[in-house]
């Protein structure tokens, strides 16, 4: 059993990840972990998975067989579980508690493609409405609060496997990052009577310097304190605080607009590393309709070092006008999947 | 000039470093960059540095020529410089402000040595003199409002040059990191009566499970909540806010310290890469009393993705109770430097 420990000075949990295990000695292959071996997420290869949650598939197909297009299963080596007891206790200055929550993988094609840019626009919806229906699952667990929906491509962003997939922590706390964030909402609707990020849209679709491209639902841009270079910020047009209240339209839209920001960046630099990072809502804390989601896609060219550790504070050597206007102008170079050949994008 | 920006949701700096300006074609050679080129930092290439600000050097010699033992200089790229505006100004929902600060390197020895670990005792009590005096320097100028000293050892930990250096910002205000942790020591004191970070001396060193070595005047440990494997944590056990209140028999015994930790470390697994953290009290803003300074050892060997990005939780999968148990019983084995072969510390 994993076990989540508070910092005794900041209010921040980490999780000792007993089941991934690392003794002294594992580290010194460090280097070697990249065999290439079968592929465990690959259709045909379901039983190398532990047993899945939940699968789009083909009707008259089986469970953990063959025949499914997006399949979500628990992490192998799970960070958190839902087992365990979700009461704090305390050893003199510390404070712990069992490493309740859930750590599911979503495996998003049953083909070995690498990038996300490279499915069509349908199978990305399809992503999309599995971590939606996860999303909501997972929340009538009332002991979580917060569900962590990310995507590390590349093994300098910390994918492991190369087999494209997402991941969904669900986690007992609401995180003091994402505390951070609705804070500062609140207070800007506090100070000016409106949402930060519906007037951040405003502003960027008037000065026009940071847009990479609009679409009907959604803008993506290169947001004004970029921490990292070319970080893209895909957002809704309409105010929704949690992400599960996108409709059918607009899961559409979304799928188009994620593809095709991928799409540039991995145009503009082949094999870029990246995170793909879904800010919505806590869950079951009542709601906060203050927040505004939104999908951060971080590339991972700089390194976060000492500096970054110590302050928080980031250095990004290229100016986010600079990035919106290289990916603006980034000729959409198509790597062809092998089932998929689609149209380019009109967008610009 | 560099330029500071507000994220317009979370009270976060960015610096955007146009001095280092990358533009986008840039990153395409971004595995080249370690081509092996002669040494800026080596004695006999002063030249190619900036003019130093400070060194230690022997009398009769001459500034920015050979005959120093630790040398400062500006960063040759800065990320901030002490000339602009510190006035914050407005756009939109957006603000922002001149790169005002300071970067500089602490050249920590004019040989070729990679590894701090690799000097001797001697030499790592030049290098902590050489950042109090840069301390105490900078904030002279009572915009400045944190300094922050750091090390980056290795590629993977975000070092470009080899040669061994530590590096200090300073910055015009005090980092919510920073922050946080002053507000976490604030409350603890209000509730306790103690700070914290003393109360953690006390239990570390009667559990005895998290102790890497102690000295006359500082504890070695692995944090209870360690986020990185094999995170170390260096701390006086006498309760200073600010570390350059350290008198001349703590600064050798910092010294000894400081090289065994990273000697336990690098003897465990070679070239490993790490940063180092200063956290001590903000400067020009009264004296923060409640502060306990200390310092922090990063090894490199987990990757920060996109979960902790999202939340800002780490996952750990070394129990730092294993971590401080394979550090304690390290054999240390020393790999001797050109000019300095030193005895075998005592510790343990």
């Amino acid at each position: 059993m994993s076990e989540w420990r508070k910092d005794p000075i900041v209010n921040r949990w980490v999780i000792i990840a007993t089941e991934r295990g690392k003794r002294p000695n594992d580290y010194k292959e460090i280097n070697d972990e990249k065999s290439s071996r079968e592929c465990f997420f690959c259709e045909g290869n379901e039983a190398q998975t532990p047993p899945e949650i939940i699968a789009y598939r083909e009707q008259d197909t089986v469970r953990d067989q063959p025949g499914w297009w997006v399949r979500v299963v628990p992490n192998k080596f799970p960070a958190l579980s839902i087992h365990g007891d979700a009461q704090q206790k305390n050893s003199g200055v510390y404070q712990y508690m069992d490493g309740v929550g859930a750590h599911e993988v979503i495996i998003e094609s049953n083909n070995h493609i690498i990038g996300m840019d490279e499915q069509t626009d349908q199978q990305v919806e399809e992503i999309i409405w599995a971590w939606r229906d996860r999303s909501l699952d997972l929340r009538k667990d009332t002991r979580l609060k917060y569900i962590q929906i990310f995507k590390n491509t590349g093994p300098v962003a910390g994918a492991s496997l190369e087999h494209t997939h997402s991941q969904l922590v669900a986690v007992p706390f609401v995180p003091e990052d994402v505390r951070e964030k609705i804070e500062g909402m609140k207070e800007y609707r506090h100070q000016h009577q409106s949402c930060v990020l519906c007037d951040v849209i405003g502003q960027e679709i008037s000065e026009n310097k940071r847009i990479v491209f609009e679409s009907t639902h959604f803008i993506c841009f290169c947001p004004f304190a970029s921490r990292f270079p070319f970080e893209m910020t895909i957002v809704p047009r309409e105010h929704q605080f949690d992400f599960v209240q996108l409709r059918e339209e607009q899961v559409k839209d979304f799928a188009h607009v994620l593809r095709n920001s991928l799409r540039k960046l991995t145009s503009m630099i082949k094999n870029i590393p990246y995170n793909m990072v879904l800010h919505t809502a806590p869950v079951n804390q009542g709601e906060e309709h203050h927040f505004h989601w939104h999908l951060e896609i971080i590339p991972r060219l700089t390194i976060m070092a000492g500096f970054e550790l110590g302050t928080g504070y980031f250095i990004n050597p290229t100016p986010p006008e600079i990035a919106a206007q290289a990916l603006r102008e980034t000729v959409e170079v198509y790597h062809v999947g092998e089932k998929y050949e689609m149209e380019v994008p009109q967008y610009v």
